[in-house]
């Protein structure tokens, strides 16, 4: 593992310096390391949130990037903090859900769950792993330490439950699963599960008492204010409002059912 | 063009994961890139925010560096990318009038039309073309491409219309054009627009049904509370409440009418 | 001098292109600096808040960092800006208290008031000293330029009064003294101040009119909604609601007195 490219995302907010603390424990191991935030903008102790935005993002980085991840409600407890690989992305988190949506797509490579206190800072406190036991164990990963040191291999990460997507002929009903800063509606639909399904005017999407027809390539195909369904840039169904903030004008929350149907 | 110096301005909002894609796609080409957020807070979709911070800030980063700008209503539509060159800095964004604060201070020397997909990702969405476009043109840019290799040259940006700022013996009207953080009210008459004002106390300045007298070098030359008008750090007219949040204390918007008279 | 990480700590805002002025200002002095943000959101012009933020966080940072501090109330007027080391970390700010919390644990080992207008930009505007002379200076410094060339030698750190925490036998008495992002409140009682109190439920924690007992080690060690007390991660106490906003459900604001009594 040569790269040095180590990204962080938390539910820290954007502006806690507890995040600037952690790059400090960084920078002190490996002054070279290029440091790239994710998000810390994570609600607080929001794991599905979390969970999602590291399965979308940190797969756009190059090849043995390191992940740190920290939205850790159970800091302290006996909950595991772990090394997981998937492919060449490598990850440092704890183990509570929050790499979920990564195993959904494909089954890690390695986990290792961190119990050597050799990468770890001298002092660790009870409340903070994200800066004492996760930032020196990242910051050894990009100095070429080896996995297999870190502690013990285990093989089961923690999942979590999520709503499924239901398929059957003519019809896929699945569920509003974040929004973007522009208020558009992410669902948890992707473009494979939507094989079959034409795009014209003689599929319906539902989403509450809101409905739209087609599904559109992109915002400017459509007039302003119209309500549309498109497949987003994560390959996820989304339902926008053009040029405006769904999420304001529909009143969806998180969980509402939409179905596609056809 | 050796820097390695790369910005990026967008609206995606400060904690946006759809930035750390944009980084991931450039670290992904150029891992030895310097990546500098230069504001992600642009209101969404608001083209004139995007155009006043471009020119503002990116003045004054080295020469050579090349910077990023998304703001993007007509993704996917057939509005054209551009790179465009003015003096030692180099631009990439949608040619949507984003540049148009930069070109009413000079001619760019250069503009390309991004056309040529041999330097984008090789699957392109259609409502990202931040990510899938112009981030990877940036890093190619930032290795060494030529830019008459992006595609075809042209010589007209989208320009934007803009209030313009009234010039009369004696009277300079202008308008309201921001805000910054600090509650600050910034204005579009720049310190060449005032030449022959006093700075005294002769000299009246209006906003609204607000007034105030003479035209000061900072904020800690009048007593906390007072409303006083002086020239910013980036050389344009601005209302200021010592110690307060003028914008709030106020109550003008974007495009409120300013006079300076003497 | 040879380490070329510098933080930024400001009132600026996050989304601020003012911050991205200053990174623009030391990258083109010194285009391999390493910039890191501890924070931009210090509430404007809160002197307190920022001294803070840069005692608990720059000590994490490798030995000879450089620390550019810009909260500046003052700026334009005839406060000095200085150039100060604590041990091996380096700060350059406005000397307005800013300094402050880094002086209560230990006296600088050198301060120089920066006076030298050699290392500023050649403008020097009359309202964004951090652009115009602090960022440059850090800039020069990490370049390795000489502490005693940039301008007077002085002794006197401008200081803030505090509250006092007061500690007579079985009682100690603080205040809160800040908020973190998911609302723990924070006071301003080290863990060395509570040298012989017990850890159990003999020893009760108020605040306003909340009580608890106890000191716990983390949060997860109480059930959810419960108030508790603990030492964070900082090594102050502080009082947290396990998986809510305690500054939202009890109430309390900077300065609230709290006791630790047993």
């Amino acid at each position: 593992m040569s790269s040095a490219v180590i990204t962080l995302t938390t539910d820290f907010g954007g502006g806690s310096p507890y995040v600037a603390e952690m790059k400090g424990v960084v920078l002190s191991i490996n002054p070279h390391a290029t440091l790239i935030d994710v998000t810390h903008d994570i609600a607080p102790q929001d794991i599905r949130q979390g969970a999602i935005a590291l399965a979308d993002a940190t797969n756009r980085f190059p090849p043995d990037s390191i992940h740190l991840a920290v939205v850790d409600p159970g800091v302290g407890s006996d909950r595991r903090i772990i090394y997981a690989r998937f492919g060449r992305q490598h990850y440092v988190a704890p183990d509570n859900g929050l790499l979920d949506r990564l195993a959904a797509h494909s089954d890690p490579d390695r986990i290792v769950a961190l119990t050597n206190p050799k990468y770890w800072l001298p002092k660790v406190s009870a409340t903070f792993h994200g800066r004492d036991i996760m930032a020196p164990v990242v910051a050894h990963l990009s100095l070429g330490a080896d996995p297999a040191d870190l502690g013990a291999p285990f093989c089961d990460l923690v999942r979590l439950d999520w709503s499924e997507v239901r398929i059957v002929p003519g019809k896929v009903t699945g569920s509003v699963e974040s929004f973007d800063s522009f208020g558009n509606v992410i669902t948890d639909i992707s473009e494979s599960m939507l094989d079959g399904c034409p795009k014209d005017e003689s599929v319906k999407i539902c989403c509450d008492d809101h409905e739209t027809f087609g599904i559109f390539e992109t915002y400017a195909d459509q007039p302003e204010m119209t309500l549309i369904a498109l497949v987003g840039s994560n390959g996820k169904l989304e339902l926008a409002i053009v040029n405006e903030n769904a999420k304001a004008m529909l009143g969806v929350a998180v969980g509402e059912p939409v179905t596609v149907s056809w």
